[in-house]
Formats: C-alpha cells, sequence, structure tokens
C-alpha cells in the first residue's frame, strides 16, 4: 500500500514541473525507463503452456515467471519435474470460476483408477511453507538471509528488527504490503508471503494438512482473493496470455468446474522456457528503481488528464509489476 | 474493510459452539439466511440487457441493477430515458480490457456524423456528483438524509458529527469502507462514495470536466480498479450474467477496443425489469442484517475445512453483497 510516501513526494518535487510538460500517465513513466531500471528473466524460469487453438485457430500460450528463492521452493523444484516430464501435455483447463480462479490440470486426478500417475521424486511441503520468517538478526546463515528477504527486511523493519511504525498503513489483509525483488508481498509481525494479485499462479490442494505437490495449478481471474494468502503455495504469476484462461468461458459447474469433457481447452504443452525454440526475452521492471518509485505513485495519484482526484492510496495488487519483452 | 469488529465477535459468542456442528462458509451462511434478511428489488429498479446469443445459440442476459437514492440519480434518470427510447438496441459491447473493463455503446460515438442520436431531455451532471456530503448536523431536510446517507451516518460518524476514530481501517483508498443499504461505499472526511467493485457498473465519460450522459456503460471485470472512485459515476452493479461480459475476448487495440465491427458482440435490446416479460424476482441480503455481520465476518476469517489461516481482514470488495433469484 502506497500512501503519502515521503521519498515519492521528495522525487515529484526534485522534477522540476515545466508549464508544458504533460503529466505522464503510469503506463508513459514505465515506457519512458532506462534500460538499466529492467531486469531479465531467465528462460529457465519461465514456464510455457500452449492451450489447443481457439475458434478462429489462433494460438493461445500462457508465460508464467516462476517465483525467486527463497519463495515456495520446494513446488517449484517439483513443476520442474512435472515440465520434464511433459507431464500437463494432453491434459486441459478444467474449471474456470467468474472473478476468482481458472484451474488446469488431470481432470481424472481425483479418480485414482484414471489419474494420470506422476513422475518419482516429488517433494512433499509443509503448510509452513507458504509463509516466511523474516530474520530480525539479519544473519546471512540462511536462504531467508538472501535475495527477496534481504529487501523485505530493508522496506519493512527498523534496526532494531521491530515492523517500521511509520511504515505506510491501510492494508485490509496483513500490516504491510511492498513490492520487493519484483514481486508483491504482505508481511505481519515477523512473518511475509506472496500475495494473490491477478494473474499470480498458485499450487491447487485438497483439504489440509495436504499443501499440493504442484500438478494441479490456478491463476487468479478476477478481484486478488487475499483470503488465500498463507492457505496456499503461491509459486509465480502469468506475464502473458492472461487473457486465454480469463476470456474462457466460465464453468457451470460446482466451483466453475466444466460439467462435460467437452468443454475443457485442451493443454497441448508445458514446458521450462528453455525448451522453448524461439521464445521472445522477457524483463520486469526494478521493484528497486527510481522509475518503479515514480510508476507506483502514479498508480496511487493518478494525475494523468483523465483525472480529476487523484486517490491518495493504492492496494498492491493495484500497482502490479510491468513486464515487457525485450525490445 | 472488516477487522477485529467487536459486534462481529460478540455474535459469534452468542451462538452456541456444539462440538458437531460444521464451521459454516460465507455462502452457507447466506443460504440458511431467513428470509427477513432479503430484500426484493422492485423490477423497474433493473435494467436487462439481452445480447446475441453465443457460438452455441445460448441466450445472453445481463441483469443490471440501478443505485438507490441518493446516488447518482442524474445519470440514472438519463439511463431510464435511454432505455424507455431503446436507445442501445442494435448497439455493441466495444471495448473488453483484460482485469479492467468491458464497455458497450455507440461504436460510432466519437464521430458525429455516424453517431446515433441521443433523445432529447437528457440532464448534464457536474462533477461533484460523484461524491455526496455527509450531513454531520443529521438534518433530515435534504435527501442525504435519506436512506443509504442516514445508514452510512450511523455506521461511520459518532455523535459529534466527526467519523468515528475507533472505525476499522485498513482501507489503501479513503478512511473507511462499508456497506450500507445493500452497496459498498468509501468515505474520508465529510465525503461518500461508491466504489468499483467487481461488477459495479459506470457512466463513460470523454475528458472533464465531461462527466458522461450514460450513453456509454462499463462494468468492472478485474481487480477493483479504485482509483477510478470519485472520477466517474457508479449507478448499478451487475447481479446476474456478468459472465457474458468477463469471457468475452480481450480486444487487441489501445485500451481494450476492438479493432474491426467483426469483434463486436451486439446488443439486443436494453430495457427496464418492468418491460421483461416473465423476469425472475431478485433480492438482495439487507447489509443491515444479523446474516450479513455473520457473512462478513466469514470473509475475513475464513475458518471452513479448506482454510489454515484466517485472513483477519477484508477488503470491501472481498464482501460482495449476495443476490439472488426469490425461489
Amino acid at each position: 500500500m502506497i500512501r503519502n510516501m515521503t521519498a515519492l513526494a521528495a522525487l515529484a518535487l526534485a522534477t522540476p514541473a515545466l508549464a508544458a510538460e504533460p503529466v505522464l500517465a503510469p503506463g508513459e513513466i514505465v515506457a519512458a525507463a532506462p534500460k538499466a531500471d529492467w531486469v531479465a528473466i531467465a528462460p529457465s524460469d519461465l514456464l510455457v503452456m500452449d492451450l489447443t487453438p481457439d475458434a478462429k485457430a489462433k494460438p493461445r500460450r500462457v508465460v508464467i515467471q516462476l517465483m525467486p528463492p527463497p519463495f515456495s521452493q520446494g513446488w517449484i523444484g517439483n513443476i520442474r519435474k512435472l515440465a520434464a516430464a511433459h507431464w500437463w501435455d494432453g491434459l486441459s483447463v478444467n474449471r474456470v470460476q467468474d472473478n476468482y480462479v481458472g484451474q488446469w490440470g488431470d481432470a481424472n486426478g481425483e479418480d485414482k483408477t484414471k489419474a494420470r500417475a506422476l513422475p518419482d521424486g516429488l517433494a512433499t511441503m509443509p503448510e509452513g511453507d507458504y509463509i516466511l520468517r523474516i530474520d530480525a538478526n539479519r544473519n546471512a546463515a540462511t536462504a531467508l538471509a538472501q535475495g527477496m528477504a534481504r529487501l523485505a527486511l530493508e522496506a519493512a523493519m527498523d534496526a532494531s528488527g521491530d515492523l517500521k511504525s511509520n511504515f505506510p498503513a491501510g492494508d485490509s489483509f496483513a500490516e504491510l504490503t511492498a513490492h520487493a525483488g519484483g514481486w508483491p508481498f504482505a508481511a505481519s509481525g515477523a512473518n511475509y508471503w506472496p500475495v494473490h494479485c491477478y494473474g499470480m499462479v498458485g499450487v491447487g490442494r485438497d483439504m489440509p494438512p495436504d499443501t499440493g505437490s504442484g500438478a494441479e495449478l490456478y491463476t487468479v481471474i478476477g478481484h486478488a482473493p487475499r483470503h488465500l494468502d498463507r492457505n496456499i503455495a503461491l509459486f509465480g504469476r502469468v506475464i502473458e496470455g492472461i487473457e486465454h484462461l480469463s476470456s474462457l468461458p466460465r464453468g457451470t459447474g460446482a466451483l466453475g468446474f466444466y460439467e462435460t469433457p467437452e468443454e475443457r481447452t485442451g493443454i497441448v504443452l508445458v514446458r521450462l522456457g528453455n525448451e522453448i525454440a524461439a521464445l521472445p526475452a522477457y524483463e520486469y521492471l526494478s521493484t528497486e528503481s527510481a522509475t518503479f518509485a515514480r510508476y507506483a505513485d502514479a498508480r496511487a495519484n493518478r494525475r494523468d488528464a483523465f483525472f480529476i482526484r487523484p486517490a491518495g492510496g493504492a492496494d498492491i495488487c493495484n500497482i502490479p509489476v510491468p513486464v515487457r519483452r525485450v525490445k
């Protein structure tokens, strides 16, 4: 949540306001970002899903970015194995529930006589892995001190290791939210976790204590269902092609499952990005860049010509991290 | 935003917890509501839009509930005139932008040589009508003292007319949010306004100070774009058939506009509900009922079997007002 951010206000003041200078919309700020503000996404950190072509024979490709360490690495390890085994090929999108999720995997997964066998060697993760604990002592001995955890510490905690009391308030689900390492997360107390924004991808599961293997996957296609945060594993986000899932017909069965096999959309293949020929290169806007700070401020305070009253704030899911094909 | 609500906690305590009693999911709480907790929606407060049948010849009907006074009555008056004139018949859905809005009206509206003429007598509303001012003195002399405004006062303000300092905090866009009179709204200072939750319907407009006539309409089909609050007029919500708009193919032009006429979805007719033969009766769950309080608490604190950690809060758009056909 972004509100009354002093650093951003200072940024704005530092920019001379020429009378003729147009106020940039968030997308225009992103388009003007220097190349150095963009971070390359390794093809091996992409999961590509090709659905069967649509009614007009147009291809439907969905590109998913996997989260970096330390998040959800157990599930991501399984997902890499499933992709290597071509496990999803020939399966289908089985559920599309309006304003909630689209879900794909084995439509017969609940029926042991028909279910497709999982590859050997998949890990089983504990529920505790839905959340990471902030290392208040900032010791470098654990993976938590690396990458996103370090950024989270810097963003969220003061020198004594407490959550900053002056951190902008205003999220409905957590003590604070912030972007770090290119991803949205929330934190309360010493715990933090990724959040269910539009397009985030998670691991379907049965009733607790099951945590899911990574074979059954879903993505958010409606208002952020943040009540799922900390209750289910998120492992990535759709960076291209979400419309191929969000615009599918809604299932008319319970929870939006399709009632007949004919209604399902087939999966041609799922592969890691490094196994796809001629895949474009992708990059995301560094959430630690000055451009991202200006972009987030502009999302929270729209000043472009259409708007008459800047909101003065935004929830974290209203500030999606920009991702683009490399030019 | 619902968090730590003392009244709700008291409600929960007042319910004997039998060992064998299952914890109800939000939908189960709503299903068990007594008839008295439901409020009938007058057919004359519904706007029915029939789209052309889909590729499988299935009908596509969208049912919209109009907001009650004191909100947006100028635009709603225009919309009633436009429906009476059959103005939308034969027009189309012209824009579907993923994770944002679907929009319908006159595809040639920007071209004065081709635009369909508007009926005579449409009102022009000022930007000030996007917002209502809370009457801190609670005088009954104005329309604001009626209906939703009274409920807003009771919910949001203490006896001295100030916003309650202990009102649950945590919205990212406003000082407080609450449901009243069956609708979601936000408030800051002495102002309040309806919010852009999923399925809410608003009035498209040109650049300010244009406020739109009500001829060009849109509905939210993604994460709540709350930055539009107070910048554009909301006048209703889709209560049935949102999937006929949210699952349409996304437009590939700027802002999700379709690039060719063939991509648009035709509108067969738009009428007020009282002009539609055999329209089902609809009712909404009173937001002032004990059932709604339990439902909102359950949305904010999921305790049904799937969940392991209740969120402890919810943003207002995560607590949609239940609407159903009368049995």
